[in-house]
């Protein structure tokens, strides 16, 4: 997977067990791609406690999953019901329509 | 949901979290039915530890869930799947049986 959408994927699973000074300041730097700099002023600490503070949350997400294999499960559950979608397509029967709409349903919360 | 069910239900998504000897007293206590006194001798701690522990540890697990929805997420997905297949096993395709076995496959997982 790719390095920007598996930290989404794992701060949205554990970021809650990150402190709000934390995920506000990982968020800050990974998802609205602020800079270092900006972080440190916009927060009053130094850009290397801005620095070992990402790198410390991105550590602290990996060690989630490898414990507890959340992302691993949902993105497993999310591929076979890609499949179920796929198979329903094909299928000329209303209630096949209905499995669609349901697996998409799923599909769009995950 | 029945309590001991949605106790187990937390326990396997969370239990991780707790440490290792919180996690062996409450799985000894509410999984594997041993009682206080059990307990207490098998540890060398005593019978009130083992209850404040336990207490302590279903707080922990109930508090993770507040902050992280997943047991909710997975009985949403859980549910939506059960749907799925009933719809499936209605319709009088090859494809229909592929959709229910792996119906099948994610309500085995979680």
């Amino acid at each position: 997977m790719e390095d920007l959408a598996k930290t989404a994927l794992l701060f949205d699973f554990y970021g809650e067990l990150l402190s709000d000074h934390q995920r506000q300041i990982f968020e800050a730097y990974t998802m609205e791609d602020l800079s270092l700099a900006e972080i440190s002023s916009q927060y009053g600490i130094s850009r290397q406690a801005v620095s070992t503070m990402v790198r410390r949350c991105r550590k602290a997400l990996s060690d989630y999953e490898d414990k507890m294999h959340l992302v691993a499960k949902f993105e497993n559950i999310k591929s076979v019901v890609s499949e179920i979608n796929v198979l329903a397509g094909v299928i000329e029967a209303p209630e096949a329509a209905k499995i669609e709409k349901l697996a998409g349903e799923i599909l769009g919360d995950l």
